[in-house]
């Protein structure tokens, strides 16, 4: 499936108060920001620190959105959990909401599970949503959750739940599997994301959708330029131009580095905060990024601080 | 610490109703059984299924618990989730009830964290559930959860919260780990419990406090007593019998086994059920582990069907 134009999708950072609630207002000014530059808005993945914010946290994060205004359109929420119930509760509410889609992780806690064990754990997730507009991004990231998404999966779940189950993201960063998949699949529709802007031209080359990538929280607009004009002259210096950036990025732990970034582009220190097990950059850490940052022309144009929306 | 006897607990494993929703009336029954072979009740194990169970199934299986009149005193629930507030409120909610303590897994969805961001974590829990009677035994299973405490950080644990952090369950597989684990801490009156009765004796004789593990939801009475009469002559060949039986459920899916035979021996379809990803034992696995049960005069006594209940 070759396109006109690839997609670019951010896992939105989540601030944090003093006291680790998530903050809503620098949420929302946030996927504003993104969204005026053509990236959508994966809330609730990876970098999100989803994991680490309880069901009912991200529903109300979730529809502080809806209630600014922001197009669920363009809301593509992760909503997967180790617990099944979990897994709809916050599939449902999405769905409801006219969502582009879910991106959904699969159970994380137990290991070496089976293709059958997760092919029903699906399953019953789709047969319990009950609602004909779910569509499912499957998202593997084996490096983090521990529990990969198989082709011979992927095939399965298609054949079953063609309506429902519509595309993936892949954070292997094994190119590899991400070109199996999408010679595999992307035939029939089938979106493939790559989980980084460094495969995006290859992905696009290759005939997938684009990517969602955590560094689009803070390059979205050389990220969306790319996807625009992957078919122009200039794709593979703009290519190697989003890998520089983010490889900087990549020297420290990212989510950290995300917010560091973003605390100092928008000179408001509640958003260098994470929850732990995670931690911020430490002054050392953040005084080498920004130096590196400084050295590279890096800048987050148009973004504001809280206090100016 | 060597003490006159050592304790036992099980990960009681929770039934499933046909849509999949804990069954309370089974789960209390199987609860009462354990207690009356003088097995305490560490509800919400890994071999519970944990998590795959909503925050909110939890606390009500756990009220359906108090309410049942299990003596607290003899719970130790397991509380710890990837999300801080998940964790700080079941926890919480288990203190205020009084029961022995907590079994707490790290956050386990980000690899690779470090022992500062887990320290901040787990103290995070114990200043926001500000209860003194707040008892931890910290979870070591880094086989499944992929997230290993370490012994610096149970050491700085302890420092900081010496009436909190009260003990820690070794499911490692690594007897090395256990013994330093109590060398290092034991003489404080730390509990280290393993996480097998394969090495209950092991840790007995080395100044442990017993085990918590998954088969002494099948076998509790010939656990219990080795753990009473490990002083007496024939440890080692209670010992050798545990290993036996342990090793006929070992030889398949552990919960799944766990399962199939409790609906066997209680003659009770409903307790074979699991809920995905993980997956009931097919009939080929069920006849084989029948087979080597019956072989090893394998039985659980006293076991009574729901309806009998």
């Amino acid at each position: 499936m070759s396109q006109e134009s690839g997609r670019v999708w951010s896992p939105v950072i989540t601030p944090f108060g003093a006291d680790l609630s998530p903050d809503t207002k620098r949420f929302v000014a946030h996927c504003r920001w993104l969204l005026d530059q053509d990236v959508g808005l994966a809330v609730f993945g990876t970098n999100s620190e989803a994991n680490s914010l309880a069901v009912g946290e991200k529903i109300r994060l979730f529809d502080a959105l809806i209630d600014a205004g922001i197009p669920a359109a363009r809301l593509m929420p992760g909503t997967g959990s180790c617990a099944l119930p979990d897994t709809v509760a916050q599939t449902r509410h999405a769905v409801a909401k006219g969502v582009e889609g879910v991106l959904m992780l699969p159970p994380f806690y137990y290991k070496g599970v089976s293709d059958e064990g997760l092919f029903r754990y699906f399953s019953e997730v789709v047969e319990r949503v009950g609602d004909e507009r779910l569509r499912i991004y499957l998202y593997h990231i084996p490096p983090v959750s521990q529990v990969p998404l198989s082709l011979a999966l992927i095939e399965r779940l298609l054949r079953a739940y063609p309506g429902n189950i519509v595309g993936l993201k892949d954070s292997s960063g094994d190119w590899s599997n991400t070109r199996a998949v999408i010679e595999q699949f992307g035939a029939d529709g089938f979106q493939v994301y790559a989980g980084s802007e460094s495969f995006l031209l290859q992905t696009l080359r290759a005939g997938g959708a684009g990517c969602i990538s955590a560094t689009a929280n803070v390059n979205p607009g050389a990220i969306a330029r790319l996807a625009k004009s992957w078919q122009a002259d200039d794709a593979d210096e703009q290519q190697a131009a989003l890998v520089r950036t983010r490889q900087i990025f990549e020297r420290f732990p990212v989510i950290a580095a995300l917010k560091a970034a973003t605390a100092r582009f928008s000179v408001d220190e509640q958003w260098a905060r994470l929850r732990a097990p995670l931690l911020a950059l430490d002054e050392r850490q953040r005084a080498e990024l920004f130096a590196l940052l400084d050295d590279a022309g890096f800048d987050m144009p148009g973004l504001k601080t809280a206090d100016l929306e």
